[in-house]
């Protein structure tokens, strides 16, 4: 039996041909069913001009988009047959398996924290991003979907990502960081020494506070933030290599030496591209809600949605939904832990 | 008649080495009377070394020294001998016009916010960046001095930072911006929306919210942001600056082609760094304080160190703590401001 993956047509500044590609790949790549959730008309004319045969996939008619700017929750309860209420719904009666969008990120996480709820103990989602760093791949958590958090938030956060790290990456009780702007434990504001408390008395391999200039290093597999933290170290580490790309290729072109020179490392820059390269990334899982969500870049590409379509095949296998309710509800019955929380 | 600039010869990664030549420097090109405030035998092993004549500078003794780990107020307090309390009592004082110190920042901020007091009209001391963008200079603050900040005090630091970046780079009614996680009003924590409403108030040339992407665009003059947020802002840009180049020289280094295509475009790449150096920028001002007192970055080099002197001498001819006084106190007593606080 093969699972269902319901992907947004409508949702991500490429859409609907990129997205529509990207599950074309995705069902030839990794062959389970594709149901394409979107204004029938547009994915009927991109199987057209791609030479698909709908016939192999799901095609489910939801005339309504949600655009990138609009006001997540009015949305949401306003547009019942957006791509993104729609899929939602057919997530939570289990007629797909889990959801894909690259659409209005506010949007899908208010849409399945309504619609899906909770897994049981944890009070949020998060968005997980995956960073690449010199040693591999850190599980950043959360870079979005909650910017007014409280200690325990970023605590279950903590707990998720660490679940999703060893279930996903195959690696035995993965490091859990906190971000911060110091390594000792009594640096940063009075939020995160809070979480820091948290952290201390679990049974979790926390291994303390992680400087955002470490991000980067690999020395943690899951980091820990809030949301508005996350955001901002993640939209000024794109802000940051933009910027120094186009100035060293302005510095580079003024040089007559240095086109020549460029031309010799091409091949070089290429392979670094990719290597940071969000799309071989996939998505962002949404950590949390009852069901599997990826989040995609607005941006993304077929590539870039065929892997965030990856991601999702990864969670279901390894049924982490499951995984993560166990996990959290036994830290939280955790006697020691328990003391900690009344000190 | 000459400032007379105390410089922290005990304070920074490579002190006392670099702080004494960096000074030296500094009197050589500016001029002014140099106050070298550090322990009395290291600065004459300095000056042996670097034949220099201790008659043309002023020596203070200052025989305890605060590390770069340990606990600012803690440090402050104890060490009455150190020379940043000692630096920061002669600026009280008025023995000293400014003071410099690449040492332990928060032992800094302590220090001046507790001996000199702060501005009327300002609740916290904040730490201004220049921070290099497509189109000259951003001033970000703060990133550091505040982590627990509150709304009144982010809008204190962008009427402050205005009216440096009005005095110093010369630049009328500067552009000033909050840092967020989306353009629209609507987006961010509730935290940053209080401040938006703040400056939406104010008689500034208030632009709105900045995305962290955007940072380094130069779309903004000013760039008003909480300490933690600055500060992982400031440290992300760090890291990321640092593991892109390690990764692509990596990369490079791999490939036979590469190699010969690295040495042609070497002097572009220097001329590169040239732009993105700290150095070149010299110190951050501590805004808010009732004095001039300049932060260095730790690694700072003698350059550096020279830069911040300079920084120091543009704040003092352009008398900014009093015109700050009187721009902060304009504003607290602007009608339609007043009205927007009561609303």
């Amino acid at each position: 039996m093969s699972y269902k993956i319901g992907v947004d047509i409508s949702g991500g500044d490429y859409a609907p041909e990129e997205i529509f590609k990207g599950a074309v790949l995705a069902r030839k790549e990794y062959g389970e069913d594709m149901v394409l959730i979107g204004v029938r008309e547009e994915i009927e004319a991109q199987a057209r001009k791609h030479k698909v045969d709908l016939n192999d996939f799901t095609v489910v008619h939801a005339p309504e988009k949600i655009d990138m700017g609009e006001s997540p929750a009015t949305s949401v309860r306003r547009k019942k047959n957006s791509s993104i209420t729609i899929g939602t719904n057919l997530l939570k009666e289990k007629k797909i398996d889990a959801f894909v969008s690259c659409g209005n990120t506010g949007a899908a996480v208010c849409a399945a924290t309504l619609l899906l709820g909770l897994i049981e103990g944890v009070e949020r989602p998060g968005i997980g991003l995956m960073l690449p760093t010199r040693e591999g791949v850190s599980l950043v958590i959360d870079v979005g979907a909650n910017v007014d958090p409280k200690p325990m938030h970023l605590f279950q956060y903590g707990v998720m990502a660490s679940v999703y790290y060893e279930l996903v990456f195959n690696k035995e009780n993965p490091s859990v960081g906190l971000l911060n702007i110091g390594e000792e434990e009594t640096k940063g504001s009075d939020f995160v020494k809070n979480v820091h408390k948290l952290f201390a008395a679990a049974p979790l391999n926390f291994t303390g506070n992680v400087e955002a200039k470490h991000m980067f290093s690999g020395k943690c597999d899951c980091i820990v933030c809030d949301g508005f933290v996350g955001n901002v170290a993640l939209k000024v580490t794109e802000g940051c290599a933009e910027t120094m790309g186009k100035f060293l290729f302005d510095t580079i072109m003024k040089d007559p030496l240095g086109l020549f020179g460029l031309l010799l490392i091409k091949r070089s820059l290429r392979k670094f591209k990719r290597i940071l390269d969000y799309a071989e990334y996939g998505g962002a899982p949404l950590l949390g809600v009852d069901g599997v969500v990826i989040i995609g870049h607005g941006r993304s590409n077929s590539k870039a949605v065929k892997n965030a379509v990856r991601a999702a095949i990864h969670e279901l296998k390894r049924d982490l939904t499951s995984q993560i309710k166990s996990k959290i509800n036994g830290i939280l019955q955790d006697e020691k832990f328990k003391q900690s929380m009344i000190a």
